[in-house]
């Protein structure tokens, strides 16, 4: 979409009943408010509604806490979960990495040419800052937390601080290879992206390129999901595979799964910076651009 | 999506203007209808404005002809063009097919199975009926209509009135290797589905395989359009490749695209038929599933 | 490639050596026999080695028997599992099949237009005749074996001497839901190809598509393997997915998977037919053209 | 395929005959060298014959002028054109960039990751070296080279000087954005890849993305080729594409094309380096892993 001048984003999701759609297009309209884009789903099998809707002020200008108190009466009559949101104001996302900075270069790259709307709020790391010496991470604040499994405990306790403090909406593990506990992973529920380098429900947990090159697949692929409790068992945001061969060794299935794991992560990300992606259960709702 | 009871689509377009969505929810809502799933899309490069919705009676039962009567007044004051349909109510469809008959093969399978909601109107060959003897036409119509270079102005009107007196909706050719003649185009204009054995716009015209061999392409496609009098210019609604390699003579690109040709061929008459596909100009809205 | 005349396909495995390629060319050439195509892989984590040759008399015509006998000693030497065969002589193909038959048409279809160069050796399906009225099964032999948990062993036992009265070379699973027993996977070791409707090793089992969307995964697929005594972990030929959405119900998915199944189990069938497969443990060699 | 001490690779093309690979094989199996990898493409239109072989000493070291001198009469006597190349000497690589620099990024990332066996032998830009101030440069030679419609003349005398005096190896114009003179292309005949921003053959010339809108395409996508005299002509190496909706705006298409033209350059300019491309008239012979 062309970037207009002031725009806003509404989700929601309720239980369905008929005329959701009326009372949320009558209010906006009535309200001086033009959709520009409405996508909707009905899940038949939970009769669950999501909906995902832009829209700009008619003439002059907006106030996104207005427009929220507008709002909130038509969302508590429908028993709705809901977010209003200017996109113009970006989310802070800490990012998260281990030794093999693909996807944090990745995404610093599309930070910095504009194509995510994010605001860095710090890259956390169990290696040290010269692992990433090459990687640009210009002014932003670099936290080494190293950790062992006798000071995961601690590790994690800083590593939430860090989260806590910098006022991060989301945390992105791009490659970030430590199994978070579920304490952590319950206190970052719906706001951290993990990024596994496999075509998830297959090969979960470790080296899943070098279970890939065992079991003889002729594809490979990634997955991002939201980060739960259950390692690997979060909802799916986002997948994608290539082909491979018998003459791929795991060294070349990792080569071709960088560019996977890079392009399905940036991917998720995207669409949870623009609101695209709502909770279902164990499942996501991706209205995709 | 789920087979409801009694479902219907509504497609529209309009100058884009604030509060169409609101007007077009809230009289559905107000006559007792439940939007199930509602797409739109604003082309802001031409201001207009495209609408599909899928609806259902809160409760009781719905004539399409009372709920357009009901619409009308809505679409005048907005001046939309507009559809509503019951797709109970399948659509009569005429195939017209030359020597190469996996895309008819293809379609016929897909119907049988119930795949495709339509209605078989007919089939047209510019081959005699023996050409086809293992694809099982069952009671279809058949009808062959040879032509030449001398014949074609006699062929056209012929392959006309089969299509009028069929009562025709959707004219699908399904690898017909005939040129359509500007009156023939135009008289279907917006109902006649062609399969181009090329990714338009590469490889226009004739022998598109062996063109793209000869360039040394290392993808194929086949792309579905409707047909206007422009040859290979028509809207485009669905496109699809294969990778190819050297070692591929123009005889494997031929197999290779057989599978292209069918799947996208397929998918388009499938969204026609949905009333997926909307026109803006010279090219498609598809609100795909 | 284009069709010669008169051609050979020679396939080998061993244990890898130096001079090995020289030695089968060498004596190629010295028995007056020109490459035409040539394959060859080097698995350095077996140290086994597998090649595939394609070969043609430089003059005059030759015998399979005699070019056999020819090559018998070399691959003695060199403690060769190999075949030879004259593609032209097209191999035996039992079909089978449950109620789903578009694998069934598709391979049929394939097979009438030369795409696919196999002689029908029968089919044999657990459902009766009339469930395929559609499908032009033309003068091949139809074996209806219904089977329930207590006939099993009686009609596994009518299986094999159907298959095995049949000289068939290859039996092709094109959706039979049945599992073999073990003894039968057994005696059709290597020359039995299944298609699963997952993209294993995601969603063994049953009802693969209804696991899918139960986990909400983002993409569907399809999986050709030979046939093991062990269930849904034969060596995989051939992969293929399609991208699916939240909005995409049990039913949609398994009307998206029915494209993938077909074309993934075209293109294992046509690798094993022109013997581009080669055992490799529990993986395939599969050299594709 | 994993690294070995020392390997060699051997590129050849030459009139089709039979017993090339015999003496290929031959000779390389008397001289005491062991095949790794052999792919070989029999142009059976022109009559071609092309093949690369990979070899490594059975004992001991080789010297690659050796090696040379030893294949020379066999390679004479059959009339090839050859290369045979020590893979552990790294090409040396001139990268050209103009205002847009993800492809250089993402380049000089595989290059540092160790992904991509090149030496940077400098950078050519025609915008200055503050445009790409977030791209770690390291101690790459930068060389700014403004251009306009007058001096183009002299801006190509001093690009030519530069890639002479660099004594690169390989060209990659990654998103260069001037046309090269016939004499320039000239000079750098088979070495020298453009990535074009389009499927080629559709859309040629400038603004791809926005003729891609216009036309109303349903995939887009990029090319790699070898430059020559005749603008998006040349041989093309590597092609991908990814799919569009109407809701794509010319600006969406440039993002979602970023990432294909990555990939594909990347993909293109390592089978150059790895001695997988041999040129076959105005087509390409991609001998791929």
């Amino acid at each position: 979409m062309s970037s207009l001048s002031q725009r806003f984003v509404l989700t929601l999701a309720c239980a369905n009943r008929p005329g959701i759609v009326a009372a949320v297009a009558g209010h906006l309209s009535n309200a001086g408010l033009n959709i520009l884009d409405a996508q909707q789903y009905d899940d038949t099998q939970t009769d669950r509604f999501f909906m995902r809707v832009v829209f700009d002020p008619v003439s002059g200008g907006a106030d996104v806490e207005e427009l929220k108190s507008g709002f909130a009466p038509v969302a508590e009559r429908l028993g709705m979960t809901w977010t209003l949101r200017d996109p113009s104001e970006p989310r802070r996302v800490m990012l998260m990495v281990s030794r093999f900075d693909h996807c944090l270069a990745d995404l610093l790259y599309r930070w910095r040419i504009g194509e995510l709307p994010f605001e860095p709020a710090g890259v956390i790391a169990n290696h040290p800052a010269h692992t990433y010496s090459h990687v640009d991470l210009g002014g932003i604040p670099f936290h080494h937390l190293p950790v062992t499994r006798d000071t995961k405990l601690e590790q994690e306790a800083k590593v939430w601080e860090v989260i806590r403090d910098s006022k991060a909406d989301l945390v992105v593990l791009a490659r970030y290879m430590q199994v978070l506990s579920d304490g952590l992973a319950a206190k970052l529920a719906g706001r951290c992206i993990n990024i596994h380098h496999s075509f998830l429900p297959g090969f979960k947990g470790a080296k899943p390129y070098h279970q890939a090159h065992v079991r003889g697949v002729k594809l490979i692929g990634a997955t991002a999901h939201y980060v739960t409790s259950d390692l690997d068992e979060g909802p799916i945001i986002a997948q994608d595979v290539e082909p491979i061969t018998h003459r791929d060794t795991p060294d070349d299935l990792v080569r071709k799964g960088r560019d996977i794991e890079r392009r399905v992560l940036a991917r998720a990300v995207r669409h949870h910076l623009e609101d695209r992606i709502l909770l279902n259960g164990s499942k996501t709702v991706v209205f995709a651009d």
